[in-house]
């Protein structure tokens, strides 16, 4: 499959890996064209790797993650364009972390609204799934690094039929389809992105973001 | 103990019933003295239960639990009186949710400050903390419920003297120590209290709230 991985960071890196090792065609996409990060994850990966610019690896991919700061996500998939992301599915794995007033951020959206839903809004005709955006980006393309891969993520968006879609992808990456909770339509992304401030402080408890949220009953 | 539950709402009465059963005096603290429910409450529950106002439990009490709606929690506090709540534990189980816009709610105080501050703010002489206000109230007073017990809560407060007695009061809930999971001040109660909506959310896909989060590494 083309798949666009927007964003050079930490976790469009291991995102972008993680696919070029399971077959796919990845163009990883920022601001400009060579951008420094992008050309070497290129560089680095071989086959089937590529980078340009936002609109670049939008138009190419046919499934586009989202991997750039919550703060930036807006502007990022507007450079991508409309046109190029319309009747995609677009997985948001962002949050709208806003680190500018310090430690621990607070949500720069929050509480009667969500990143994922002001995406939605704004690409009314691209299919918003919004997921694993409440880990650490080493457990999302390896869940069985703690608790033996058992433990949960959630999926919230408007199409039954993309949440299908990316479910199955999440399947590739070593996800459990019982695991991935599905938790409705892309309002609920509300939920999880709030979940973040919890997140941040566990981790600050722990010492580490290797852990999980697991739901018992 | 001599313990004050404020409230006479399904949490109160679930907090104070056990509390009777493990053999403390508990005093229900209303807006009214002789309220319908806290009268009825003591009429079932025989010795040891009391009713009287928010300031008749609040002095009565060593240790006093708000289980008051979230949004009436600061004037009800109020009402209890800076003076009878001094140099006590005062342990917050309520949530800002705000149902006057629809389902599910939204959260009255929320992001950079959490109801948990705005009540240790208020009264800077009383020890807050904070704590199973993440998990259903049957729950609460009964972990073994789910999972064996073996799921987690949250502890978050400005004292270290007082979470190590609250958790002690909690361990006769049955909760194990080392699921009773410090978070740090009582800042933290901005992570906890963001969790609801996600609760709210996991609640409307299981149609049921005997579930808990459990933290795996």
């Amino acid at each position: 499959m083309k798949i666009a991985v927007l964003g050079t960071g930490m976790v469009g890196d291991v995102i972008a890996t993680k696919l070029l090792s399971l077959g796919h065609s990845v163009m990883m996409g920022s601001r400009t064209n060579n951008n420094e990060k992008a050309a070497a994850w290129v560089a680095k990966s071989g086959a089937g790797a590529a980078q340009g610019t936002f609109a670049d690896a939008a138009q190419f991919a046919s499934i586009v993650f989202n991997c750039t700061k919550g703060l930036n996500t807006l502007d990022a998939l507007t450079l991508a364009g409309a046109e190029n992301l319309k009747g995609k599915i677009l997985i948001d794995i962002s949050n709208p972390l806003d680190f500018s007033k310090g430690m621990p951020p607070v949500l720069s959206i929050v509480n009667d609204n969500s990143l994922g839903e002001e995406i939605q809004k704004l690409f009314p005709d691209t299919k918003v799934v919004k997921t694993l955006n409440t880990l650490n980006c080493q457990l999302m393309v390896n869940p069985l690094l703690v608790n033996g891969g058992d433990h949960n993520i959630f999926i919230s968006g408007n199409s039954a039929e993309a949440k299908a879609e990316v479910v199955t992808l999440l399947t590739s990456f070593a996800w459990k389809k019982e695991n991935i909770l599905d938790l409705g339509d892309i309002t609920t992304a509300r939920g999880t992105e709030q979940l973040l401030p919890l997140w941040v402080r566990l981790y600050g408890a722990y010492g580490s973001p290797m852990f999980q949220f697991k739901i018992v009953k």
